[in-house]
């Protein structure tokens, strides 16, 4: 089967090198396999430039299992939430504290708008009872970049602790924690860092995680355990996905080699102006505004035909080897096309001549 | 590098062509993705004779994410759950059951005995408040076989539920749902099915999962809602580990080409047995009598040496190409030989010629 052009929010296209790491069966108690697993979480918290004061936790399962583990482990029995939403993510990690009966309140900015930091510092000042601000960087269901430093700045000056869902730009977004104040931010494998999905990953202020004893709401997803006995045994506490591990080895070296945040924020951004002008070409227009738009997922606005059927268009396209991503807004009909990968800009217009021949083919070129 | 022999009860070798499944990169919310996962649930269903009543909900994670969200998802609040515990993975149920907050009673039956069904008989009607049996099939801390059609019928016959985690004899060890009554049962893809770690499933009679709305401590663990999101969009709720589904799908084509599960097991049969001669023959005893005896992980007496070092064994073993297992018995020195994965007797042959080898080197073959 020919390898499908994947313009999705991850999974995604993953390099040839990345995959062939997944042709060797690893034992999960050895020691290669073990400092494997310590090989990832070091090139993990430079990243962040935070090998002095974080800890990575991997997780096994999908990113949302690493923000139930990183919430049920550092929120406390007493502490509350204050996610800031404008969008499906923020709402499922309130979603989520709230399933594991702890307190949290949401700050909803729509789906349209950016978190506003005044507003979080109104919401902070009126309620001395949150002790946590939940928020997403990008917010997927859109493409929303949300101004991360100034969320942290506000939820620092008021001396509350910030947990940043950072699942679809960690990597390609700049996140320092030499100069944004953070608590942890939790990211995955199969976004901007260009692995195979299978494990989440949770980088927290290991002061943070030493207080997390005995907290979770579940024994799998248990971030202190996790830690612990990696700590004592340089093994994940129950079965790695080891596969996935290795890809991700490979997936960070080949990051570092391209020349880490910077050079795959630049290639992103390539994809994503390549993307935007070519669809204005095609008559097509973005929805986000530029200066809110993150260069990981563009939503795209449907041609206005009365016709027009998303599923019809998604098999086309597909056809063409191509497959996109549906929308995700209530009000407005739009479909989404993302710009992260081992994909570049060839690959953009690749995907543009597709989407431009089957509007053709669909009489719905405007 | 070379690929280990692994002999081990997972991550196992897996085959040239599970692994080649994973150089395609799948998207996750597409159709043909959709078809395979939907593909692998009706196989493993097959394997149980359940197609009838019986529903496959994957998870994310190592097998122990799946034990946790058939607990937390079948397990009413106002239940109990009594535990049949053999070995590490039974207390581990009891364990997180335990943690979700839910009721639950031990009956220990050591480390190096069978479970008796009188015995469970004089748990259930001593204790009406239980409403559930759990019991792990072959426990893996040891091999023992645990009877379970005899803890089937005593449940059944009490008008108990029964839950069997058969992580590491799913698809060797037979289990029909024609004539063996159970709830549901509980297995991963990196186990006797020979697939890699990244997910495991619950087969559960699709009455009890109709029940199980709104039970789940988390939301990641919850099956009630997988379901009824896999049942309505064909795809899996959080973003599934597509390159681990893709090897899994293959993975149960190659063991059903091989001739399911009778050829399945009398592959493992045939390496239990040559490893339990060959130990012999080097004059290693294995620990568990013949009839407790699963034809999956077997048990090894340590050599009666005083300067016997499972460390420095296991390092030369590997030196020689082949991976062991640390023994989990307290009281007795032991290491465990694995009889699982896309290997045969030829194989252990090569890793008892490795063993023999390396007590030679380091003085203690008896």
């Amino acid at each position: 089967m020919q390898a499908p052009l994947l313009l999705t929010p991850g999974p995604l296209v993953t390099s040839a090198l990345t995959k062939s790491a997944m042709q060797h069966d690893w034992g999960s108690w050895d020691s290669d396999f073990n400092a494997l697993t310590a090989r990832v979480g070091q090139r993990l918290l430079a990243i962040i430039d935070g090998a002095d004061n974080y800890t990575c936790v991997p997780m096994q399962g999908s990113g949302t299992f690493a923000v139930e583990a990183a919430i049920g482990s550092l929120l406390p029995q007493s502490g509350k939430l204050l996610v800031l939403a404008n969008g499906a993510y923020g709402l499922r990690m309130a979603q989520l504290t709230r399933q594991i009966g702890r307190q949290v309140m949401v700050a909803d900015f729509g789906e349209t708008s950016p978190v506003d930091p005044a507003v979080l510092r109104r919401y902070l000042e009126a309620d001395e009872s949150i002790t946590h601000v939940g928020v997403i960087h990008c917010e997927t269901s859109t493409g929303i970049l949300n101004p991360i430093e100034a969320i942290a700045g506000e939820t620092a000056s008021l001396g509350r602790k910030l947990i940043i869902d950072s699942m679809s730009a960690f990597g390609a977004l700049p996140l320092s924690a030499r100069n944004l104040p953070f608590e942890a931010v939790i990211g995955s494998s199969n976004k901007c860092l260009e692995g195979v999905p299978g494990m989440g990953f949770v980088l927290v202020r290991t002061e943070a995680l030493e207080q997390a004893e005995g907290r979770s709401h579940s024994l799998s997803l248990d971030l202190y355990a996790q830690w612990r006995y990696m700590q004592k045994t340089g093994q994940w506490r129950y079965t790695p996905p080891t596969h996935v591990v290795a890809a991700f080895d490979s997936a960070i070296a080949q990051y570092e080699a391209e020349g880490g945040q910077p050079a795959r924020l630049a290639r992103y951004r390539a994809n994503c102006e390549t993307l935007i002008a070519g669809l204005k070409d095609i008559g097509l227009a973005s929805f986000l505004p530029a200066e809110i738009q993150a260069p990981i997922i563009v939503t795209v606005h449907a041609p206005k035909h009365p016709a027009w059927n998303f599923n019809e268009f998604y098999q086309r396209v597909k056809a063409r080897g191509v497959i996109l991503y549906p929308g995700k807004l209530t009000a407005v009909e739009t479909f989404r096309v993302g710009c992260i990968g081992a994909i570049d800009s060839s690959d953009m217009r690749r995907g543009l001549a597709a989407i431009a021949a089957v509007l053709d083919e669909m009489g719905m070129r405007q």
